[in-house]
């Protein structure tokens, strides 16, 4: 297994490095981009890169290889439509930021391809082909998601994938992984949107600019992400961005009503100073080895919700 | 004006602060302290500190000392008492986080005392005379209340008593000041408490927080400060927090609104994006000087709002 070869669909930040890694560890490897420009500057670089999608799929369905899907959420239907043409019981991965939308299009365009979702925890502002590096998985966690029924086979081959690429595995149900990043990286993106709107103010009054401090500078940060980035993250985690939002606004409502009636805010920053103590109090994941065996996923998932990872077989 | 003698009320961070800049900047300066320890202390460094606050007051009413405030805000009632009582006509002014309930109190206990509001903006994460130093203020804004019908000759103490602790002196209307820092420090204390709350999820399962990385980790900073400390800064600025508060609510509804129906995220990220922009492109504030005369306050407080400073006398 550990020699699977790999195809990737798309040359973008996480796609062109995943090329890069996988060649680094070994691996063949060969991936398509939808540009022409792109394939020719990731052949200038040595790499086995094409735009036709068709050949790299035909191939990977003939070498058994693993495939991932690295484009963008909104050109998943078109990709999927041509696995499940050309190599419809293809072993299937993705390396998109949201978990259950992809499980539906896979379902919808390519049923019959054994997928596993996955998603590296890893990135930079930058973006494309050029921004690249084989280094980007390092130490970073990969989530595999591990719902019941996932094929154990191909999870085993993104598993090793991962490791190959230096990250860790944590296992993860797919609606609990799109929930998880809600709460910790969606929400903080929208959260700094609103923060940074009410903060300046009226466009013709400099002073609270003028006033602030590190508080509203570090609680805008990812405000200043270039917001077509924010916004296709954001919108393809629709329902779980919804709880979370709900959930905020509850927590927000309830803080406004206390305020407004008592004056008292002491629940709403005990329950946030509590929550940060928490974090602050996150201790270094266990990492796990762990012997594949049917009936395992509840388990794995059980060891993701403790915090911990799987860094190799038993 | 310049030799202008100190009494200050109050030897916490900023009072303790406060004494030392004065003293350093040759100053003639004594301070109060309701706790007996403390004053020992203040006393063994070296400072003129004492527990008699109307011998204190007594004696700045004698010398036309400028008397500053720098207890916290549930304190002032019973020192203005004393202020009313002892040193009725004082020139006073405060260190107080909020503007607009201390000119309450200050109308309520010592109406006839000359008071012009102020707040030096500089903290740290400690409190107490041991954490205070006399470099506290260097470069740090520091609001001077400039309100319709403020006494120009303590305004002008209250500017060279900053100017002297290193500060740059900013005008405002104190509800403007209050509007402002419940704007760019209070809400940003609330959002991250609500924040860190949400994105920590259930007790029993820590997969959100081994998922997070930097956006929710700068997105809580603040969260974990001191609950005390966040509810004495916050509490006393109920009516602005509101305000704030109600905003970010307003901001917050709408994008759950477009997020549930056409699943739109643009109009919250843009806003956000264009408010982050605005706030890295703020430029070094002009340097004025000027000259007090009648008339001159409204104008002071259009330069607040352009995000400019006064640093001396033109």
């Amino acid at each position: 297994m550990g020699e699977r070869a790999l195809c990737v669909i798309g040359t973008g930040l996480i796609g062109g490095s995943l090329i890069r890694a996988a060649d680094k560890a070994g691996r063949t490897v060969w991936g398509t981009s939808a540009s022409e420009g792109t394939a020719e500057q990731a052949r200038a670089d040595g790499y086995d890169v094409t735009t036709d999608l068709d050949a790299a799929l035909r191939r990977a369905a003939e070498a058994d290889a693993l495939v991932v899907l690295a484009t963008p959420l909104p050109a998943l239907p078109d990709v999927l439509r041509r696995v499940g043409e050309v190599a419809p019981t293809v072993r299937l991965t993705d390396a998109v930021s949201v978990k259950v939308a992809v499980a539906d299009e896979v379902a919808r365009y390519a049923p019959r391809a054994r997928y596993v979702g996955g998603h590296p925890m890893a990135g930079t502002a930058e973006s494309g082909w050029a921004a690249g590096t084989a280094g980007l998985f390092t130490g970073a966690p990969w989530v595999v998601v591990s719902d019941d029924g996932a094929d154990l086979d191909v999870w085993a081959d993104v598993a090793e994938l991962a490791w190959a690429c230096g990250s860790h595995v944590v296992p993860a149900a797919a609606d609990e992984h799109d929930l998880a990043v809600a709460r910790i990286s969606h929400l903080p993106h929208l959260l700094a949107a609103v923060l940074a709107a009410v903060g300046a103010g009226e466009p013709d009054d400099d002073l609270p600019l003028a006033l602030s401090a590190s508080s509203f500078a570090d609680g805008t940060r990812v405000a200043g992400t270039r917001p077509e980035l924010v916004l296709a993250m954001c919108e393809g985690n629709r329902d779980a961005l919804l709880a979370a939002v709900d959930e905020a606004l509850g927590r927000l409502g309830a803080m406004r009503g206390a305020l407004a009636s008592t004056g008292g805010l002491a629940a709403t920053v005990q329950a946030g100073y509590l929550a940060r103590q928490r974090w602050s109090a996150t201790r270094e994941p266990l990492t796990e080895h762990v012997t594949l065996r049917p009936g395992i996923l509840p388990e794995l998932r059980e060891l993701g919700r403790r915090g911990d990872v799987i860094v190799g077989w038993a």
